[in-house]
């Protein structure tokens, strides 16, 4: 594919710089610089190596390319316009307008050919990470002799900022670890973040840094040297047996007369003078803003049809893969649309009363086993916490790289299954782990989960969020979800963190309060097509909750429903809890019941699915003329006022946790029967 | 120092082993494996190197020691009780257990001697960071010829979890560039995490990885020979240039017949058996548990006593430096123990009505570049957003390595002022930044700041909670607090962060409504002598309020007051607002005022400081009897209940963000004078 830099190739470099710095100028908003300094890496890559479809930007088996540093945006919608995506020059003169497609930071879903929500720095190379995976993984799946099916590359362009953030690291020593042979990300080394030289904050080896980690590095000495570039590409894609990082030395803001190289292009419009002397020095033919020289656009699109040749062999093959492997292309077919299989639900487990006392951690596990049995593509894995959140998918082998020393460790689950095994070993990183499992998501095929403490959800947030954004089905389990943890202390008990996860937008929180209900979590989960949840489940043992003469545990997929109903089914009161403590709401409730208010109890797993819940039935479960309502929850209380009003009251914990057995801090924090009854008559003296 | 070591030596290191070991086995509950592996090294580090004094302390120039691998606590405890701190047999016998000062992870306030709290991996290695850096800074600032007053190193024992976390790599690559060479860190290198084989998860070459960030590493072969550990150890101390690390490889649960390398030891109690097998394999003179030899106590002591003698000669040196330099000494005598400087609000800035409209962010930098001139140790910076955040203080120079080049840059606020800047450069690196300020505040004798975009609060809050978790004054600035960030998008407007940061115990979230409330916003947060505070301010401009007939900004230290009263003095309906939307609700209350509503608008820029007046306070300010009470915040809206309770309404934002110019998104979500007032009569007519 290799060849000389043409007139044509600069002219669609400078297209690209112009196109960017015109939209920009006119949004009076954005990051020209690194659209200027990345234009010819950017253009080489779309031109001479990506594999892909602009007309189809969801064939399964495109090669991916991710703008990790996302406020280079205008370089991405320059290039998805000039490569023939289905992105108007209109949008593009709207760039960051009000209803635009062409928003400040990349977002996946609203854009054609944007695979990721970017901007938050590190978020798009973790997430090129686990796309990787998810190649890797439906490669092993789906692949058959003379059938590479799944076969195709990442990319990603990161920048100064992505490579100091600790995710990136996170993620970039996993792929190290993981071979990751596909996965190339170019780094535009220009030496300059927002606030000015990177060298003020920065001046590590990144090259040895990544070696470190197990990559192959390349360094390009001349970001404007298309040869050079062409030759570092080729050469990260003949390593098949790691990543590779391809450094490109650039000028911010390169092509700006008197601004090349200053930060001050990194995150500032350039200004119409500069942007007419830039035009001037390269000689542009444009008078007006936006101009697109006719040639450097069908240059472009013409590498695009070239690339989409490709897709047309590929549907060529695929329907020879058809015909010979019926069942595996309607699978594949099936994880690449999303649709769960007919039957996934029959092997969801019941649990009769009676059941021995479980913590929801470990019925989650018995779940997670049926479930993997028959969604084949749940794949996840826990921050070093199997043992703990009991997330590992028995028989159904670890997750790495075939042929190395970690394949032949005996892990919990199983060695020796290569990349198609389904348990994923993230290591102590939380934050890459969920920002790996929304790549994960965004690649299709496959339904990723992770797995840590709750506490530890703080470190996977800024991920949390972004599947949120980004509309993913990510489940994010966690365990160990209160004081109930017990010895370990205030460092790793959560008492905010279900009030902060319940602020996330589009984000389910589901806290169940047995066995039953756990199913119930998990079959929400995976119905929430459109976006993730987070599964919350106990440490320590709950009883199973016996429902003769009590709402059902599918209840659960409303949200919230009555649990029980009061004495003489008119409710005085109401108890309100969730998770580990509706249990002792039920025993507060029968002791209030019998000694004359009647007392109905609302279990409450989850906020986002009750408040999605028609008025009528919102109202049925929690009456507005019923004012005496008390929240049980070992967390924070301040939002709870959500449902108990101001004539209420809730029974959490305002302060951190406690190091001792989690009985005793229970006890010595009012989450006992008594103290929860107590608590209702002083709400109904007040009314 | 170096000597042979003796049996005597064995003899304590074992008392360690079998303390720890004990304590465990009695709580049925922590961590053996760390305390087995890594007791040689620990001490060797304390009998033969660390400078203290177990009777005081709090003194200044005492080395730290941060246990990063807070799990391993009864490590840390054993030899506190070992080396003469004041935590008695008792506590130790105590692990875990309802009202010890022995708890599941070490906490600073709680043990003395216990320098940070940790547990969550990663942190406590970044606050030593930290640590290092407040060193470095003191002695720049306090040392004089002849008068090393600040002179002490900083040591941190981190296990294989630590290095997977990002935040260690973000802290790291820091230090490396800051060349610390005060700092030396233990690397427990036991290749065993809670899971299984650290190799299941990592491979990379961590030597590679730190000598790329700079620093010196060091070997140690073998962990349990005691002379190679020491001599390590000097070597890292001779290298003042740069951070060390030390590799100390060593067997978890080392001495445990049957369990010696495996991850079973890693998070369980050995078991009364394996303890037994490993007394007497190493022919332990105990019979009981907690057996302490008092030979080995006594070596402990002993060692303990001729380090404290450091201090006592340090007091000494004191004496004469007070003489030197009454002025100095006086100063840091005011800054260790945390008392501002008696005149310090003199310089704090006011604005009379009339003043130009300003982004509180920039008003905070006008307010901060005032109390920086009386507040000398008030120091930090940004994550790589100064332009943006306004948090430089002119004039005080770059906090940089002196001699280097990054010292010479020009950044924004002056080069060559060494560690005596009091400009950190953290880089992109949100989550070390704040555990680093963390790390500064537990030093003492400094008042931390850190800056970033409050979207990014989410990459910094675990540390965040460990600062409201230890009760340190750490002071988080979070501009850009809203869709007023306009154009950069959804991807960088905060909308559930607000909400997820009043979530947090003991941390104090201000918004401020103008420039008058911005300056009592510092002020605030200054007198917050324990615990953090979250500054939270816009990136677009403000009126700033005429105050005539209305509420003082002094009303913002108790957190929520009276900004405007109804007409009339009797309110029917009450507009509460934060920030950027107290404008908006002062001109709905106009409308309603004048249309016949008499409306009151309380400002309400801090939950937590309101939340801690007293009842009649609150009644005042929010009278129980006016049910109709709409809030108004650019945030989701759930929480807000809290002060409309279930009558009222809250205009907020319940999505993401837009991509837009700021008052348009501002104007098509509601947040207009119209919208405001037809919502109060929308609740008005449900009452």
């Amino acid at each position: 594919m290799n060849r000389k830099a043409s007139d044509l190739d600069r002219l669609a470099i400078n297209t690209i710089r112009f196109l960017s710095a015109d939209a920009i100028q006119k949004a009076n908003s954005g990051h020209p610089g690194i659209c200027l300094g990345a234009a010819p890496a950017a253009y080489v890559l779309w031109s001479r190596f990506l594999r892909h479809d602009p007309s189809g930007p969801d064939w399964i088996d495109r090669d991916r390319f991710v703008l990790s540093a996302g406020h280079g945006s205008m370089l991405l919608y320059s290039l998805l316009h000039l490569f023939g995506y289905n992105l108007p020059l209109e949008e593009i003169k709207n760039f960051r307008q009000w209803g635009s497609i062409t928003p400040g930071h990349p977002e996946n879903g609203l854009t054609p050919g944007v695979e990721a929500t970017t901007g938050p720095l590190g978020q798009g190379l973790a997430n090129a990470v686990g796309m990787a995976m998810a190649e890797a993984h439906l490669a092993a799946r789906f692949n058959r002799p003379g059938f590479g099916i799944i076969d195709h590359r990442t990319y990603s362009l990161a920048g100064d900022g992505c490579m100091m953030e600790g995710l990136t690291a996170e993620a970039s020593s996993l792929a190290g670890h993981l071979r990751l042979g596909k996965l190339i990300v170019l780094y535009d080394d220009n030496r300059i973040s927002l606030a000015g030289s990177a060298a003020l904050a920065f001046s590590e080896d990144v090259e040895k840094r990544y070696l470190a980690y197990g990559w192959q590095v390349i360094r390009v000495g001349d970001g404007n040297d298309l040869e050079v570039i062409a030759e570092a590409i080729a050469q990260a894609r003949r390593e098949t047996g790691k990543p590779s990082l391809v450094m490109v030395r650039t000028v911010i803001g390169c092509g700006a007369p008197g601004k090349e190289g200053s930060y001050k292009t990194h995150g500032s419009p350039l200004g119409a003078e500069t942007i007419a002397k830039a035009k001037a020095a390269a000689g542009w033919p444009g008078r007006e803003p936006f101009f697109i020289p006719p040639e450097a656009l069908d240059h472009c699109r013409q590498a695009a049809a070239r690339s989409a040749e490709a897709a047309v062999k590929w549907a060529e093959l695929f329907q020879d893969y058809r015909r010979e492997f019926p069942e595996l292309a309607r699978e594949l077919e099936r994880v690449t649309i999303g649709d769960l299989p007919p039957d996934w639900e029959a092997g969801l487990p019941r649990f009769p009363p009676g059941s021995p006392p479980a913590a929801t951690r470990v019925v989650s596990g018995k779940v997670m086993q049926a479930l993997a049995a028959k969604i084949p593509e749940l794949i996840g894995g826990s921050a070093d916490l199997n043992p703990s959140t009991k997330t590992a998918l028995e028989g159904f082998g670890d997750f790495q790289a075939p042929g190395t020393r970690a394949e032949k460790l005996e892990g919990i689950v199983g060695k020796d299954w290569g990349y198609g095994g389904r348990n994923i070993h993230f290591g102590v990183r939380e934050h890459a782990m969920g920002s790996i499992a929304v790549g994960m998501a965004l690649h299709r095929g496959v339904i990723p989960y992770t797995a840590t403490f709750l506490v530890f959800s703080d470190y996977e947030r800024p991920a949390i969020r972004m599947a949120a954004l980004s509309k993913q089905r990510v489940i994010f389990v966690f365990t160990h979800d209160s004081i109930g943890v017990g010895e370990d202390g205030p460092t790793h008990q959560p008492v905010e963190q279900l009030m902060a996860l319940r602020a996330i937008p589009h984000l389910a929180v589901i806290r169940p309060a047995d066995a039953n209900e756990t199913a119930q979590a998990w079959k929400a989960a995976l119905l929430e097509r459109n976006g993730p949840t987070a599964l919350v489940f106990t440490r320590q043992d709950l009883p199973v909750i016996d429902r003769d003469g009590r709402g059902p545990a599918e209840g659960l997929l409303r949200g919230g429903y009555i649990l029980q109903e009061a004495a003489g089914g008119k409710p005085e009161a109401i108890l309100i809890a969730t998770g580990s403590e509706v249990g002792v709401a039920l025993e507060a409730a029968k002791e209030l019941n019998s000694a004359g208010t009647p007392t109905r109890v609302v279990s409450l797993p989850s906020w986002e699915l009750f408040d999605r819940q028609d008025e009528a039935y919102r109202e049925e479960v929690l009456p507005r003329r019923v004012k005496a309502r008390v929240a049980v929850e070992a967390g924070v209380t301040a939002g709870w006022e959500r449902y108990v009003g101001l004539d209420g009251a809730a029974v959490g914990i305002d302060r951190f946790g406690a190091s001792a057995p989690a009985e005793v801090i229970f006890e010595k924090w009012g989450f006992t029967t008594g103290a929860v009854a107590e608590k209702v008559r002083e709400v109904i003296g007040k009314q």
